[in-house]
Formats: C-alpha cells, sequence, structure tokens
C-alpha cells in the first residue's frame, strides 16, 4: 500500500516517499499525506532538520499515471490536482521552518524530481536517473511545478529538461544545478549534512530559508485566464492518446490536436 | 550574396544564416529576412522543430561592421536598428511556437551569439569560438540583446564576457551556462535531438516554450530616458574610432569621450 | 593598525584591505574607509579598471567579531550597521563606475566574501577558502548581503552555503558559480584582466556595468516590518551564547531561543 513514512528522531525526521511495486509513484493520498506530515514537522520545535528519502531503492517515479483517468481528465479536476494537491505539498516541503534535505538514489523523475526540487539541499548516488519526460505522456509540466524547476536551473536548462524529456544521469544532473553534491554513500552523507545543520543556531537556518525565499520571489502567478490556457491540453486527443499509450504500453501517436 | 536559407523537410525545417566571405555576418536584410522567415514557420502548423545554423562552417561572426557608417551612426537610427532590426529579429526566433535549435560551428560571436541565445537548445563543436567583443568596436552591448544574455549566464558571467570583450572556446561557454551540449558532429547531434523533441505533443512542446517565458519575464523594459541615454555613445568620438580602426584594421584609441 | 590601502597606477588603482593579526577581518573604520575610497576612485575619470585584494595572503576574514559587544548588540545599532555600514560600502563598489577586478588568495570568508561579491570579476588561487558559517555564530545572513550572494549563485547554492555554514575550496566556490576563474598567479591575472579591460572604450564599460546591475534588479527591498523581523534574531540567546562562545573559543550550545 502506498504511504509515507515518518521517523522523528531527536533533533533530525526521517520522511520516506513508498509505494512498491511502482517505484513511489505519488497517487492523491500520498500527495496529502506528504503535505500533512510536513505540515506536523513544522511546527515541532525540538527538530532541527528533516531528511526526505524513498523507500526500496528509489526516490520517487513521479504521479500514479493510472489515477489520471478519474483525478485529472478535465480541466476543472486537472487544476485542483495540480493548484491544490500537487502544489500545497510541494508548497508544504518549501514552507516547512526546518531545512529539508532530499536524499536520492534510484528513479527521481516527474513530480519525484518536483518534489526533490522543493527541497533545500540535493544530495544523490552517481546512479540515479532524472527528468522530466511527461511529454511522451502528451502534456506540458504545470506552471508552479515548472516555476520550481526554473528557479533552480534557469531558463535555458529548464527548457531543454521539458522540450527534450530526456531521462539523464545523476552527473548531468549535478551539471544543470539539480543537486548539490553526489555521493557514493547518499544516507551517511545526508545525516552527516543534517547534522551539520543541527549545530548552527535554529533561528538563523529558519531566517536564511525564509529570506531566500522572500529575495527571490520570482514572476507573478498565472491569471485565472492563463491558467485556464495552459490547462486546457487536459481536453485534448493528444492527452489522452499519451496517457492510454503509456498505461497500455506502446508509443504515442500525436496529431497536435 | 547575403541570404538566410530555408528548407522545410517533413517535420523539420532548417534555417542556414549565409554571407560568403564574411563569416556570415548579419546586415540589414538578413536581420529582416530571419524574422520574416520565423514568422512563416510559426505558423507551420505541421513542423515540430527548427534546426537554425549557419553556412560554409561557421554560424555567425555578429552584425556587419561596414554597414554601420550608414544605418547606425546617431542615436535616431541607432535605436531604430536595435529595437526594430535586431530586436525583431531575435524575437520571432524566441517568440516561434516551434522548439529551435542552435547547431554551432566556427564563429559564433556579438550578433551571432545573440542569434544563438534566442534560441531554445544550443549545441555546439568543441572547437567553436564565442564571445561579444564589442567594447573594442567603441560602443556596449545594446539592452535588450544584453538581456538576453544575462538570461542564460547570470549576472556575473555576463558582466564578465561584456566588459572583458574576450574571444572564448567552446569548452568555456558550456561551463559559462551559454551551451546545452557538445557533440563532434553537430548535424548529427542536431537532428537527432530535432527528432527527440518531435516525438513529444506538439502541444506540450508550445505550452512549455510559453510558459517558461512567461515565468522568467524579468525587469520592467528600459524607459525613454532610459534608452536614450544608454544609446548616447553613437554620437561619441569613442564610438566613431572603434568602428573606424576595425575598418581600418588599425588599434583604437578609447579617449572616453 | 587596520586599514584600506589604496594606490593609483596610470589607469589602474588598487585597493587593499589590511588588518594585520586578524586575517585582514573588517572594522568599522574600514567598512567606512573602504566606501569613501570607492566613492572617490569612481570620480576619478583617468581610471580604466580597480584591482581589489587583501594584504599579507588573505583576501578577508569578515566582521570584526571582537566590535559586536559594542556595535551590533541589538535590534536597532544592527541595522544601523548593516544598512549603513556595511550596505553602503558594499554599495559603493557594485556601484563604481569602474569595473572592479576582486584578486582572491588565502581566507575570503563572511564580509571577505561579500566584498567579493560586489566585484564584477573575481579570480582566486586554488587555494583559497569560502564560505558564510555565520550560522555557527548564532546569527543568519542580513537580507542585503544575502541578496549579493543569491544574484551570483542562485537560490539553492546560496541555501547551501548559509545553511549548512560549510567552509570550502575554490575548486567549489568556482563551481558555485562564486568565481570566474582560477589562477596560480592571481595578480598577474588580475593585472592581465585589468588590461585587457583598458583596452574597450571606457563608456562602454560604464554602460555595460549599469545596464547589467539595470536589467537584474531583482524582488523589492524589504519593508520597515519585515526587517525589523529579521534583525530581531539580534536579541536573542542564541546570538549572544555564538559570538560568546567563538571569542572565548569554545563550541556554541544553541537552544532555539
Amino acid at each position: 500500500m502506498s504511504n509515507i513514512f515518518c521517523k522523528v528522531t531527536d533533533q533530525i525526521a526521517f520522511v520516506t516517499l513508498s509505494n512498491p511495486g511502482k517505484l513511489n509513484a505519488l497517487d492523491v493520498s500520498m500527495w496529502t499525506e506528504l503535505r500533512e506530515q510536513f505540515n506536523i514537522l513544522s511546527l515541532n520545535e525540538d527538530l532541527r532538520c528533516i531528511i526526505l528519502n524513498g523507500a526500496d531503492g528509489n526516490f520517487a517515479a513521479g504521479a500514479d499515471i493510472e489515477e489520471f483517468a478519474t483525478v485529472r481528465n478535465n480541466i476543472s479536476n486537472g487544476m485542483f490536482y495540480h493548484n491544490n494537491t500537487v502544489a500545497l505539498a510541494l508548497q508544504a516541503i518549501s514552507d516547512c521552518r526546518h531545512p529539508v534535505i532530499a536524499a536520492i538514489e534510484g528513479i527521481c523523475v516527474g513530480g519525484g524530481l518536483e518534489i526533490a526540487c522543493s527541497c533545500d539541499i540535493r544530495i544523490s548516488t552517481p546512479t540515479a536517473r532524472f527528468g522530466i519526460p511527461v511529454n511522451r505522456l502528451g502534456f506540458p509540466l504545470a506552471p508552479e511545478e515548472l516555476r520550481g524547476l526554473i528557479e533552480l536551473t534557469g531558463k535555458a536548462v529548464a527548457l531543454e529538461i521539458v522540450l527534450e524529456g530526456r531521462v539523464f544521469d545523476a552527473l548531468e544532473a549535478k551539471d544543470k544545478g539539480l543537486l548539490h553534491r553526489l555521493s557514493d554513500n547518499v544516507p551517511d552523507e545526508a545525516l552527516t549534512t543534517a547534522l551539520r545543520i543541527a549545530k548552527g543556531a535554529p533561528m538563523a537556518a529558519r531566517i536564511n530559508k525564509q529570506l531566500v525565499k522572500r529575495l527571490t520571489a520570482s514572476s507573478a502567478p498565472l491569471s485565472e485566464d492563463e491558467a485556464h490556457q495552459v490547462f486546457a491540453f487536459l481536453e485534448s486527443n493528444d492527452y489522452r492518446e499519451g496517457v492510454a499509450s503509456f498505461l497500455g504500453k506502446r508509443s504515442p501517436q500525436f496529431t497536435g490536436k
């Protein structure tokens, strides 16, 4: 069963994404639980740092595509899915008062990469795999999720990632600005980093995190009209073809309609 | 004769900068034709990707300096040259609904680099040469052209490039954020990339491209007063000396006047 | 005695940070003199470039912590210290009409790194050391100083630097976007670069520098309320503990209060 596991030790909390047999792909219940867990951890005054990882050797494979037929198949429920379910979970991580470290192994694509991008520090094994191949599924990246990517990589690399939809290795991910460092022992390096952060003054960490966010507040959010246009693809043939071909394990035939 | 060649195959278009004997330096007729070609290609619903390159082993050497005595020798025609002739061509590339790949070999400096910066993905041979050595010609980079550079490299590297005016190799250009990747076979790698992009849903590519642009809209355009000040150099002694010394193949003597 | 030395040659000025026995840590008199020297140099029409370095093999170790008990021990004098003493000195460097090169050797941390970040080009020995370990002293980075860091490294790396408070080497500093280039002979490379800049038209350099600044003007300055909150740490126990433990050469015991 899909789950978000949470273990709190003395000053460090461990949050683990788990969806056995699906490379920890996130379904709606996981997005919701992720948000709730981070909201609770944020209030814990004793914490100094949170480590976020995935179960069984993978970070996360993205959203659970099988759910799309019910939770994201028209403009109205698609906007709710992205603006509420996904965006609020990502925001709970980036708004969390404690520093959050993503400890990445295995697959880290789509929604998994978006979760990593919402953390403050990203550490990965050299063998992990990254990318946002949603163009093959017939859809663009949702605006607020794209914004999180651009904030890390800049405009040019973000464009390359979404236009090509290529899956690439950790060395390229580091070069693209997606990772802070590589390590052959990610759990160890993540813990060492968390303990290093825990040695600083907690108030300094919180203010530093808030200030960086405040000073990098970027362009205005989309207007309702803009958002409607951007999500109109949800009622296109190519979107349905993309998801159907993925679930049917065949190549999509896109027509531009 | 100077020209912009355009060849449309099935789903991929090839646009080629050509000015034989001048390293494909762009004169006014080429800037104008470049804009028109991209405006036409943008309307072609069958296209999936455009590859932009230069003829005869070079991308482009910048603007055609010989024209400056007539098309850019006072504030009034200089502002028209930059805000209309050049800026509208660059904008036609970045506004084009289809993804655009710059396939770079040989010389890619000044206006040539600006054209490359307007594309979505930049692929180069290791032997190509980059830079914006216009300070040696007695003038600063025009504001909207500088903005395109900053969006790729950030503030610090953009400053280095324009203040030093150094010409550097492709490895350094990659390190500076100007290139996505190097390849010993640029035509092949560009085509492979174009075909990879063509496999995604066209609507996803278009929305992704528009959204990245929307979410990175940066500082306000210059006011008329600001622009006038910035282009006032066009009536300075150092500007005339810079262009004259370049055409006369001698070192400029700048005085700060 | 602490000092800012200034030597003007033909077209190049050399400014040197000096505080013997304190790794050139900056006290209030040095911040003030730094501002005054750059204001004077900015008016010198004959100059083409300024090289800023540190005496005796180090750039600068940051602010002089021993002064904090008198000049920065409550919200009111702390805000004056940062918004006037420090910020105006950094601004005098970045607003200086001439290009400024930081020539970095040895220690370049805290306020020293902030000074380097205010320069236009940063050249360093491979053996120099970088970082902002102020979290160990019980305080966050001041907002306008954090902004200068973010403008060079982006959001993700700035967060890593202030949250971890780690001191790192020049290779990592280059990888993080803090440096333009490494050299085994920094004085030589800085002078070569200054002379290269001096070969361009002075008006081009000044307009390029101003334009980059104009086009990268980022988020609004903090409101008075925001600033007050951000500086409230100055009256916390952890801040006093951080400074006291540093001066007493012992480990701090932080409580989050």
